[in-house]
């Protein structure tokens, strides 16, 4: 099984903290691909920002699709995951929804603890997307912002351990998600001192993307696949994707 | 007050024809800019198509935000509207949204018609974002999608009278969105053989774009404007836009 | 084009604040015709007060229908709104639905920010009712009521901004209403020292009214209108209006 | 114990069918005295109606309140029961909400089967301001209004027992309300042939009229009870309580 | 009229007080049958306690349901009601769910106060169950649980009169429930002491039980009774219910 | 891994069925052990029978945790899932649940079709259960029961695809689950004919269960286990569970 792990940021050093991630939950069977992001932001953390970045995320998909069998788009806010489940002929997993459908098996209520409230508004609406806000207990984040997004998880260690702490008591979270890609594998050494079930969307989004891949979904009759059309401007596998050339 | 009319569908006639209504709807005193994509596709009918042109509608609104007062995304299903109002000072409307926000100013409960089953998944979508589904009875459309666009609204008239018939009677809509670029103008033309209050949904956008404008908003301490980004492979305008370089 | 701007409380005063932001926003071309309610209350601040209000609006519409092209409800919780839409054929606007419309198109979550604990229920409940309650954070109000509602936009200024502080920093607000007739024309005055997009609602429901008036919906066989009806103690013209007696 | 019920409809006959049903259900030892309104319509059928009548149940309730242990509003909308229940210091019940609270005691999902066409938007409006909404499938009436509400119990019994049965079978209603004051007393004639448990409103607004008072609840403390005011134009009752003068 | 009131919790003491107060609420004429569970939990607090005890309940209907004209599930989390529901052709009242739906004709939101933290997550639960969650506005407890269930409402009652004000004053409920059998009969004790209408679950249940009953709804044709079935292990009588063997 | 697959059902053939599916889904790595239930009833179908028959499964869980890497309850509607997981510290999947989800993330909308009108009511009340009820387009299924279960998925055969057929063109749905254990492995042999995704539940399941068994959760501080305590009635390994003597 190979899938693609794409990183819309394009800071290399986080799609290497997420591949670890990714091949230590999914095992030697499995084989990752990842790729970073070589246009856009270095860290996307606004709508503007997905919107311009989903379209990105689909070129790369058009390129790779055929040489894989599943998709995990590697940033907490989902950019371009429902554009590109409407368009693919395979499974495409987003971080933050893989977090929120696992988390929704996992316990009744869950929260989102992550390290900036820069991050609070767009991450409180990519999981309100997902259908499930009625389960959802809210973000909760440090008032300000961290210095630098390098090390984050280790120097708001504790006040993370005590966000958690919050989500559970107060707002009543069974399972907490530790979102944004800065935090990826932080869950396992900190579930000691942690209340709750956590979370690590990137481990979620890893096993859904073999669950998928696995459950092998017939894609035959997609109703959704959009009609087939003529476009300019975009890269010549995405205009075939959408000009309906299935190779 | 000048206005921008964004059609991001790469039809120029599109573009002709809703002109006609927005000026027709705004009187002689605004001036309506109109632009009409230059890349993307001829007509969007899906997410996928969405995520790309709304990319390309917030290079083009970053390329004229000075000159105008206010912005219109020209296309029903509003793509890049959430991104546009998140990253510029002034404000930007969208059709469907438009449409929606003034048909539940006109009665309790709205329905949108539309000429072809390709757009009702995407224009309902749509319609359900803005929060106010619970009024919306949902998307009535015939069961064939029409072989051209060219003419839909004089071909299909008698059709599209008998489903606004349907949304008001079955349904229970009081308001009937008639969605759709190729059926800008018809409003006027059917209204006395079709019951409900019909809403066309350019001249809602050109009148919610004077009253935003008028209303002169405070945007000098928005908070939801992302923080200042470096990028990478954006045009000019847009990439300075992100960057906060506020000319 | 002539408003129709009725308040249905009895204190002229507020009519005369009202009027001063209504015609600022208007401009010129536009005639604003003032009435101040003449049995009721001087300031309706609960459902009760609302029921016997709206019932004195419908009877004041229907007395100045023939005069002019739409009509204002001057009085933040729309008392007689839905009733006056069912029954007469001209755009008939609320201040706190065209506040929340307006802001539903300004950004994603709004507030409202009022002076007095006493008028948090009824504001909460007249906004959950135009269905967008999803995108609503709440009423932020102060814990005490004020002394007098006279000069309360000038008495509790810095309160006020602290509350706005709160909607959009706690809360995650990016508009705050400034709900109550009392607090009209105050968001200019503040709005350096206030963060999120301020709305003043008489100013959005004059834009509205604009609006829908240009929006020139067709009421031809509007649906909604109730069938004619006899009735017994109400005024000749709302009793001629509800007999189907148009005039 | 004694009960108001007040008939805001100006129809005698339909207070007296009312009466039969309330009294049949409450049995010997309560003491159920009738009131038809004096003013108003014959029949209310919209929300402009409702306003009226409701201002005007407000001033009945005022003047008998002292008399009574609770207070039915006797039509199925529900003219004034919010406003009469912040006001007064005894339980309101309405008929709709009654039938509403009672079903869902019966069965997970109930419908509304009624008479005409021209009453389907006013119930479905009421039933939904309850609340639950989401446990409600809908109203069901014949397509075509009745030619007189006299006999229409009668007359239609064979297409409600129809109406019913879609309601159950197609929308999936456990329980089945006949709405309207002119359907009191049909259920138990009709249970041998109609699918689900049936509900009489008036019955339903007896019993539950009955329950509240006997929960005899601690009105003492009331925080919905608006601030004493003074008033213009009101009935001395009504006046006096909304002055706080309680007597 | 007979009542079963059947304690699913083990502990007789809480039966005794329970009955007192359903007796007091019930008047001489109805005679009240309590039960307290025999095998299960002294005290039900979770789902999986929930689970279980309403399977006893189940059984313990069946074996009464013939002496009885409604019954009363005497545990706050309603365990059982909704299966019970479906299976037997008499009222069912859950104190929880009774107390919601005569707290909704009281006032229009309503909150819970209980006497330990551990109820707070199924009590939540419970309520939002009955489709009335958006009138809800959580439930207030102490930050910990306290050391004995026995007189926790003496014990508790400054502190409970506390919740109570935070519950009227800062989330806005109009109506408070005395949430959990142990605080059975506090309600018109702190009455004068307390803001809010305050509502005792089985008071409520009590005047419900006999509404219900009263009401005599037509359980004929009910659509929700399961098909007859086979089963293993379970007691005589409710087989013989689940076979259809209706004695 | 091991995972523990529970019919909760009696019917033996079934288990066959599904342990065919699980084990082809799941590959040789994984080893599957699957258990009937002895008492209950030969196919649950009711709210009342899942009540009796998620008790059950929670016996049975008890007694076999500590051999397991993950349990599946492997009946559509899920009985005793919520119990089950606030109860065991290991992962537990639902299959009506496990379906939700992981269509959920392949399609905006699904639909269940299932073979029987019987089962419509409580595969509805499942599907909502899980919160994601808005993207959710309802069941589809036969007018009329079948005459046996047995081959239900071979004689249906036609009626299944025509109901697929209506699920994606008229309600919407991108992904078709079908639903209940009789239509285990039909997934695969009609996608040819059938438009949408097709989800086969108890596939679904055996995927989550091992992607959740993979995400390795924390469950050392989890918030949702009950506190200790006492019980009468209940098998030694349950009753040790919940005395949270943990073995």
């Amino acid at each position: 099984m190979r899938l693609l792990l794409i990183n819309p940021n394009m800071t290399e050093s986080m799609t290497q903290i997420m591949m670890d991630v990714a091949r230590q939950t999914a095992g030697p069977e499995v084989e990752i691909v990842p790729l970073t992001a070589t246009s856009g932001f270095p860290y996307i953390a606004s709508l503007a920002e997905a919107q311009i970045a989903g379209a990105n995320v689909l070129e790369t998909i058009a390129a790779h699709r055929n040489d894989v069998d599943a998709v995990i788009i590697a940033a907490f806010g989902d950019p371009g995951l429902a554009a590109a489940r409407e368009l693919f002929d395979l499974p495409i997993v987003g971080m933050a929804e893989a977090a929120v459908m696992s988390a929704a098996m996992l316990g009744e209520r869950f929260s989102v603890v992550t390290f900036s409230p820069h991050m609070a508004g767009w991450y409180d609406a990519s999981i309100r997307q997902t259908g499930l806000g009625a389960r959802f207990t809210g973000v909760r984040c440090p008032k300000a912002p961290p210095e630098t997004v390098n090390n984050v998880a280790e120097v708001l260690r504790s006040d993370l351990i005590g966000l958690a702490r919050e989500a559970t008591a107060t707002d009543g979270a069974a399972v907490v998600i530790l979102g944004g890609a800065p935090l990826a594998g932080l869950a396992p050494q900190i579930a000691d001192e942690t209340p709750g079930i956590l979370v690590d969307p990137i481990a979620a989004a890893t096993v859904q993307a073999m669950a998928l891949s696995r459950l092998s979904p017939s894609y035959r009759n997609r109703t959704a696949r959009p009609a087939a059309k003529t476009s300019t401007g975009l890269g010549a596998d995405l205009s075939a994707v959408i000009a309906g050339e299935i190779a």
